[in-house]
This record gives structure tokens, sequence and C-alpha cells, in this order.
């Protein structure tokens, strides 16, 4: 390589997101790149000339590791969509005059299905007007919605988080059931697709039950078959359990959250809140059955608990990375990398490539095959699909008995001790 | 040790209590007990004959280590504060009935403030009616409330944990800031005392900044000065992140959480539910400050996130419960074990033991001077305080990619194959 890299973070963050970054960066320098530039909060922070160069950030081996151990999106990361080319242009003049200051040959974006709108476009633009840069995209989103790759880096770690924790609240709420019924309603997160609230049937083993009900966005819910389930399993069961989906509709295409009147607003990426759905059928359950009834959402510790990621996740969000600078320097544009499963058992897999064109804002759902006939739970070929993707531990580095991640240094003093603000307000003369 | 052990669990479960109940398990064989029997959720479960022979359970010393790893309570709890004995007798008569019919010796009780009252009162009636048996209690709670104990075995865990998520919900939050304003509010555990929310300061170090606010239910909250306190932190930086206490309470005594419309039940141990708080609050900032705002309940998990203990926790709770027997096997009674601080720096620590009649249903709330003049942090006494009980990990060990934990057989097939109620759902005929 006798040019620059570039590499920008885009979208929800995950807990091995960094991983893929500490694979481009990894690669990138072996391969020769002359610099790493880290694009800051992504291609909007880029057309503001918000860069970094990675390698005053990232200093040594070791901080490569503590990088792959850091969960969200150590260069920050946005929601923007870039304009189609004939409405704005001059957005995209602007984006290359940057690149070509930089002297940047690939282009590597990590994100999701935005993320390789953006890398089609960079790329088309690039090949109508006759640019040398490369644009490849790495695979990235919990929700494990992405077509064309059998999984994305991401999922395995929030599926681990997810199963581990299920395991745990279904622990604690066994402690309780004396001469008490009682009713946990958990909501996971996945607005349409319902991988990410299935995995919590892994919590299922020798020595748990996992959860009773499993409730997918991908299936209608109905509150009343709901209820009526839940009436049927407390005869039989002092506690029971529900997964459900935060974006789980009834029929009528009304998000369950929504039925609740108290969380009706919108967030800053125009998104509607979907908080509430546990909360609102515990608050059901509670009323019309009386027995207690409690909501527990994961929120977003399942996309951040890099505390508990998966090996197997992190070394394939390593590698996508990897590969992805590979295929740009190689000459490959407007790609994603890919992960294909090789084999099943013994899980291996390996990257593969293909045409971002033909991804295309494709979600991908749960299969109905994954789900039982009656919509309320998965079936073992679910299991099996997601069962190697949270194999194996990543420990983090534990500093003061908490887990170290990598940050950048603003300049300003840190720590337990020596803070100003903490003198500041110890003295009372804080914000005064 | 001629006789018999007989050991019961009360209360809210932690990640360490089955740590202890190890810990009395292994300290009664060590000393010749003969049996060592479990009370099924405690004494109100003994009450109704309800117990087990522990070694049918514990098989062997791997057993043990996985039971310490076992967060919640293995013999399950309850909520059941025995009746004054000149109130009703004959409660007490049946009770020594069944533990003279058991041949125990040593009656070991695991659990808060309402266990050492249980203690205290058949350590009374024992005395008084000439009984041969010894009680000793085990303190236990992630509260962290009780007197005379330099902490409580579940406390450290829980910190770990909290300190430790609130860590990553920061970083998580750090990802998103790009022009944008966004306020998280964490709500922690704690009704009376803030003990577990003040280690929410635990996650600052040299990598993190830790929380911007953090709000104890010792001092009363005003929603006026802290929404003033945001908007300033606002003017400074983009990611503001407030720790609240789930048990703040306004001047007039009113909890923040009341303030809503939509949490007013009461729960099935007749406590009022207290969830909402950071809900509450998050949507009074979207609402006046006009910036997006999220909230993020711990919820059960800080109390059962075994995958998170701390080790000196582990360890500690493990040598309580040893500790407890050895005791009542040396002839103390009404007793109840408790944690000295050694020394600080290097963190040292030993049992002592406490008179029970002492201890009596005080709250052990954060002492104002290790709170910020201001109210709005805790001070560097109250991290120093804190810090060596998070200290190192216990492994778990990983089955199948999640903790194993150690469970109470009950003769059905279980796993993730072959499970009847599983094939039924596939064929539709499930509960139908």
């Amino acid at each position: 390589m006798k040019g620059n890299v570039i590499v920008g973070q885009s979208g929800g963050p995950t807990a091995v997101i960094n991983s893929s970054l500490a694979g481009v960066y990894r690669t990138a320098i072996d391969r020769g790149a002359k610099k790493v530039y880290g694009m800051r909060y992504g291609i909007q922070g880029l057309l503001d000339e918000q860069y970094l160069d990675l390698s005053k950030h990232i200093k040594n081996d070791l901080d490569v590791e503590i990088l792959k151990r850091t969960p969200s999106a150590f260069l920050g990361t946005c929601r923007y969509k870039l304009p189609d080319i004939h409405e704005n242009q001059e957005i995209y003049v602007r984006l290359f005059e940057i690149l070509e200051k930089l002297n940047i040959e690939c282009f590597i974006y990590i994100g999701g299905n935005d993320s390789m709108d953006t890398i089609k476009k960079l790329s088309d633009y690039a090949i109508l007007t006759g640019k040398k840069q490369k644009f490849v995209g790495v695979p990235k989103t919990i929700d494990n919605d992405l077509a064309l790759t059998d999984h994305t880096p991401g999922f395995g770690s929030a599926a681990k988080y997810i199963a581990t924790s299920t395991k745990e609240v279904i622990r604690d709420g066994l402690g309780f059931s004396y001469k008490k019924k009682q009713v946990t309603i958990i909501e996971i997160m996945g607005r349409n697709a319902g991988w990410l609230t299935g995995a919590s049937a892994l919590s299922r083993g020798e020595d748990c039950d996992g959860p009773d009900l499993i409730y997918l966005p991908e299936i209608a819910f109905d509150i009343e078959k709901f209820m009526a389930r839940v009436r049927k399993l407390l005869e039989k069961k002092d506690v029971v359990v529900v997964a459900v989906s935060e974006g789980i509709r009834t029929a009528d295409g009304k998000y369950v959250s929504e039925l609740s009147a108290t969380i009706d607003y919108v967030d800053a990426f125009g998104h509607k809140q979907l908080t509430g759905t546990a909360s609102y059928l515990a608050n059901l359950v509670s009323q019309d059955i009386g027995c207690k009834a409690r909501s527990v959402e994961f929120s977003t510790l399942q996309r951040s608990a890099a505390h508990l990621a998966s090996r197997v996740d992190v070394n394939e969000a390593f590698m996508v990375g990897g590969a992805a600078v590979k295929a740009a320097d190689e000459g490959d544009t407007g790609k994603m990398v890919v992960i294909d499963r090789v084999s099943d058992d013994p899980y291996q897999s390996a990257t593969g490539i293909y045409d971002v064109h033909k991804i295309a804002n494709d979600e991908k759902l749960v299969p109905r095959e994954w789900i039982t006939k009656d919509g309320t739970y998965v079936t073992e070929e679910f299991i099996d699909y997601v069962w190697p993707l949270i194999q194996g531990d990543y420990p983090c580095v534990m500093v003061g008995g908490i887990p170290r991640h990598l940050y950048m240094s603003t300049g300003a003093p840190r720590g337990r001790r020596g803070n100003k603000e903490e003198r500041e307000r110890e003295t009372g003369d804080y914000l005064q």
C-alpha cells in the first residue's frame, strides 16, 4: 500500500465495533499504510474535517488489545445518510477533496445498512468521476439484520450478554418463589428482527429452564393469548419468565409500547422511543392476574457490555476489519466483507466479500420456520445457529476492579484524585 | 461437633449469598457435622418442614465451587418475621420440635436485619426454655445497610457490577455525541441507603469521567436544583450522566418515583414498588431541556450478576459462613458474624462476632461527611472505603458460552434438547 487509510464507525455501538477498528488499524499498518486516519463521528464528522491520526491514540500492541476490549465506538458514530449523487453533488466534491488532501487510498466504513449505502454511493461516485479511492464496508450491528452475511459482528456478544443475564434473572426469581406466584417480563432490543430476543433461549440448559415464552417482532402479538398463556403456566409453576422484543406489535401494527400512555415521544434520530413494552405487560399481569409481576429491561447494556463479550465475536470483528483493508488494498471497491459459516460443528468461519449494491437495505428477519408454530419460542435450528457465536470469553484487563478501556486523551488530568471539579464540590463552590 | 447443622437464607438474594452457604457447608463438614440440612425458603419453609440434606445436592468439591459462583438463594428465601415469643409461643414450640427431630446443634441464618431478628428471638427462646441449640447469623445484603459490620457480603459484587456497567453506559453515550446533547439517568437500588448508588463513582478513573452527578436517598432531592445542574453541565459538555437511587425523595418525603402517575402499586411484600425514578427524570429533562434523554435501570441484575462478582466479596462471604459454624460449634448463640476491616492498604479483613441484640434493625446510612457539601457526589473517603471491596474476579465456569450454576435436580430431563414441552410447541400441541 502506498497511500493512507481512513476508517469510520457509524450507527449504534456494539461491544466489538472497536475490535473491527483494531483489525483495520493492524492490517493497514502491516500492509504498509503510511497513515491510518480515523473519522470522528463517521462521515458526518469527516465532512467537518473531524479526523485524527490513529497512531497517536493506538501507541503499541497493548493499546490494540485494550481497544479490542473497549465497547461503544472509539471514534464516535453518526446516523447520517448521504444524499443521492444527483441531489447534492457538492457534498461529494467536498468529501473527495478531503480524501485527496489526506492521500487516502482505502476508505473503510464499519456499520449497518445505512453505512453500506454510504459505501455504495461513494464508490459509485468514485467510479463515475474516475477517482482512485477504494471503498469497503465492514458489517456491524447487534441486531443481526444484515443480509448476505451469515451473522454480524456485535450480535454474538449481545446474545451472550442476553443469555447470561436472562439466566441470572430467572435464578433471581426462583429464590423468591415460596407460596408466591411471580411473573418477570424481560425486554430485549430489536425493533423488527427478533434475533436478540430469541437469544434469550440460550439460557436454557441442564441447570436452567430458560424463559417460558419468547415473543419476537416477526409474529403479531396477541395480548389475550399472551395473558391466557401466562395464566396457564402459573397453574403449573410459580415463577414464569417471558422474554419480549421491544418491537412487538399487535395485529393492527401498533407497538405494544404505544399502548401505554407514558411513552409517546420521538428521539433525536426521529425514531419513536420504544421503552415500556415490558413494564406495560407486567402492569397488565399484575392487575389482571393479581400476582407479583416485574419488568426488566436489558437496555443499552446489551450492546455495550464488553465485559461479557464472546471470543468468537471479538475475533471475527477483528478479522472482518482486517479483511476489508486487504480487499481495498487489492482493488476491491463498493464491497462489504461478510462472514461465511464454513462449518457448524466444529464451528468455523471465513470472510467473503459482496457487492454492496446487492445488500441495499434489506432487513434479515428470523425465518418463520425458526419460530415455533404457536409463535412463542424459537426452534432448535435457531439455537444451533446462535450457539457457536456466543462461545468463549475475551477477558477484560481489570484495573482497580473494573475493565480498562482505551480512551482519547483530552490532555486534562483525570482519575480518582486531583480532579478540580471534585475539589470544588467538596468545598461547596462547585457551579455556584 | 456431635449433632447436625441447619442453614437457611432469607431476604433479597445477592450474587454471593450462596458462597456463604458453601462456607457453612464446608466448615460444618470439616468440623464433623453428621448432617447439614438446608431450609427451603428460610424459616417460613422450615415451619412447613421444608428442608433437605445438602450433601444430596453438593456432591463434591466441584459442586462447592459451582455453588460459590451461583447467584440468588440456592435454598430459596422468604421475608418472614417471627412473631414475638409472648405473642405466639406455639410457633416456637413447633420450630424447636423440628430442630430436635433433626438433632440440630447449630442453626445458621444468612440474611439482613430481619434475619438477625430471627436469630435473636430463637436464641432468646432457647435460653429461656433451656434448649441446647445455638443460633448464629451471617450478614448478607447488597444494600450494605447493616450496622456493626464494616460492610456486608453481597455489597462488593453489586458495587463492582454497578461501577462496571456505569462505565459501559457512559462510554455507550460518548459514541453518539456529535452535535447532539444527551442526558442519561441511571437508576440504582437502595431504598434508604445510598451505598450502591455511590458505588457508581468507582467508574471514574484515567479512562472514564464517571457520572456527573450522584444523588443518594440520604439527601433530600430538589428537582429544580437538579434541572439547573443538568442545564449548566450541558453548556460545558455534550454527554451528561446522572446516577440516582431508586429511593430519592423530595424535601416533603415523597419518592420521586411517586411523582409519576404510572407506578402506584404495592408489591406482594407490601413494599411500594419503586421503579420509574430514572424514567420520570429523563422525561422531565427531555421535555424541559429538549435534548435526548434516556433512562437505564440496573434492576435485579445488580444483585444477581454473579458473572461479575468481586473476588474479595466471594471469599469474604465464604469466610463469614464458615466463621458462623465455628462460633456456634464453640458455644456462641444469639450472635452475628461481622467483617472487621483490619487494614485499608493493603486491604485485609477478618471476622468478628457481635451480639444480635445490639444490631436490632438499625439501618446504616452513608454518613453525611462522605457526601459532598452540595449533595451531588460522594467524597474520596467514600471511594476509599468501597474500592477494596470490588477488587479481583471470580471467573465463572462457562459451559456452552454462559456461566454454569448449581441447581436442584428435579429428576426431569432438562437441557437444550429432548424437552417434551418444546416438542409439543413445535407440533403446535402445546397448551391447547
